[in-house]
């Protein structure tokens, strides 16, 4: 359920007049770990637009490091259904017992960052190693990724209040698009369901807002090497894409766009490419 | 420091071409509180725009519902520059011990929200009372803060990279207002800043993003009766709005705009005006 209906007054040149409108749903979620031998331990809890839950939970887990491979999970995902005042819950089954002091300091020192921007970096760059040059993308691709992206969420949307990640692959496929209040709740919906079914799958991200710090770190950590943003990057996000070698393009609407990271991977060769995967 | 140059390689249909480019500063600051008889307690760190710091931290402070009036202040709030390898740190004393644990519960079952909406809306009504209907503003005031908001933000932005609230008191002067990367720090910074000044002053709030569940709470706690947004609410923000009596208005955009909850507030009378003030 991603969006509500809800009562509205719409003030227009002409006069004020009663109507219905329909919103994005914000609710929160809160994200369970179990070891093989339980308890479920309480991981965190996000505000976010219902759907895709599992994939939402599985993504942050592994963009915050704490999933690296499919053998760290343990069977399904169980997402449980709203209870009347309880709320939503994914449980996430792990193949080793979770220690969530070391997530939480982890989380921590990560997402929300650690006290400096320098303690920050170096963080990450524990979590995730220095991208290769493998993947490029050609100009034409890289102009053509906000209008596909559009198409893609114009069929979900209705109330302009969504965050959009799509993650295109090397073919001409559709993108993979997963929408969220939250733009980070988006990529790690898009990076969850890449993670479940094929971790190694070479895409490249395009999101429909700003790119910060933290969605720099969720493309690295989880091995996407391009990230697109229709808005601006922020400092951080520069510093970061620079240090783990991720192309990372800012203000890409129509012809126009700007690379603040990794120019190299950005060509004039046809489509989206990765070296090697012939060998 | 609200910005820094980077370079950029500029992708035209004409060509590249290499280039400065301004981006906005995001940087961790790290939010201390410090009893009487100390010592400092960490309470949070959040991913900022450099600048307005201790009105940051106070406004956050305030939002959450842990400092209610000015006498939970004592003294000066101390901002600690930046110290290499270290980073930002404000520190803020208060007139009682802090108790970072309860604190910290509280800001997670609030802003991080607790488990279901319902229980994340009653943790606000415990922080927010209902608001009074004494303020209001007419169709032509809300119509103008859009404008009015630009216009003050335009003289900073140079990046298309921040966030801005504007304060809008009853008079006719310029808004009081704060940018930053994230939409909830530029409300706190500006909510800060109001409660140093004049914690009573009658204000409408506007931002330039979206309206989340979040700041509904911040305006809510801070006692502004009224926030207008540029883009769409969320469900959830319509929910507390309605619950706390609100006026929240949605895709404010020339005359054009949507009130999604507390319609009453907003009328044909001239200006921004509060009954009772000259009782």
């Amino acid at each position: 359920m991603q969006s509500a209906r809800v009562r509205v007054l719409r003030h227009r040149p002409e006069g004020a007049h009663p109507d219905d409108d329909l919103v994005a749903v914000e609710a929160p979620l809160e994200i369970r770990v179990e070891g093989p031998d339980g308890p479920p331990a309480q991981l965190a809890v996000t505000m976010r637009t219902p759907g895709h839950d599992a994939e939402l939970a599985v993504g942050f887990l592994v963009t915050e490091g704490i999933v690296r491979s499919p053998s760290d999970l343990r069977g399904r995902v169980r997402s449980a259904l709203p209870v009347e005042g309880r709320g939503d819950i994914v449980t996430v089954p792990l193949a080793v017992a979770p220690d969530p002091e070391r997530h939480r300091r982890n989380f921590y020192a990560t997402s929300s960052c650690g006290v400096c921007g320098k303690a920050a970096l170096d963080q990450v760059e524990v979590l995730a190693p220095r991208l290769d040059d493998r993947l490029s993308v050609d100009v034409a691709t890289v102009r053509s990724l906000p209008e596909r992206l559009r198409a893609a969420q114009a069929t979900f949307d209705a109330t302009g209040g969504l965050h959009a990640t799509g993650l295109f692959d090397l073919s001409d496929r559709a993108p993979l698009v997963r929408e969220d209040v939250g733009r980070h709740n988006a990529l790690d919906k898009a990076l969850g369901r890449r993670f479940l079914d094929d971790p190694g799958r070479p895409v490249v991200a395009m999101v429909s807002g700003r790119a910060s710090f933290e969605l720099v770190q969720k493309c690295a950590v989880a091995g996407v090497p391009v990230l697109c943003a229709v808005g601006a990057p922020s400092s951080l996000a520069v510093a970061l894409a620079e240090r783990l070698n991720l192309t990372l393009v800012g203000f890409l609407r129509g012809a126009r766009f700007n690379v603040y990271a990794g120019p190299q991977r950005i060509t004039d060769l046809g489509g989206v490419t990765r070296r090697g995967d012939d060998l």
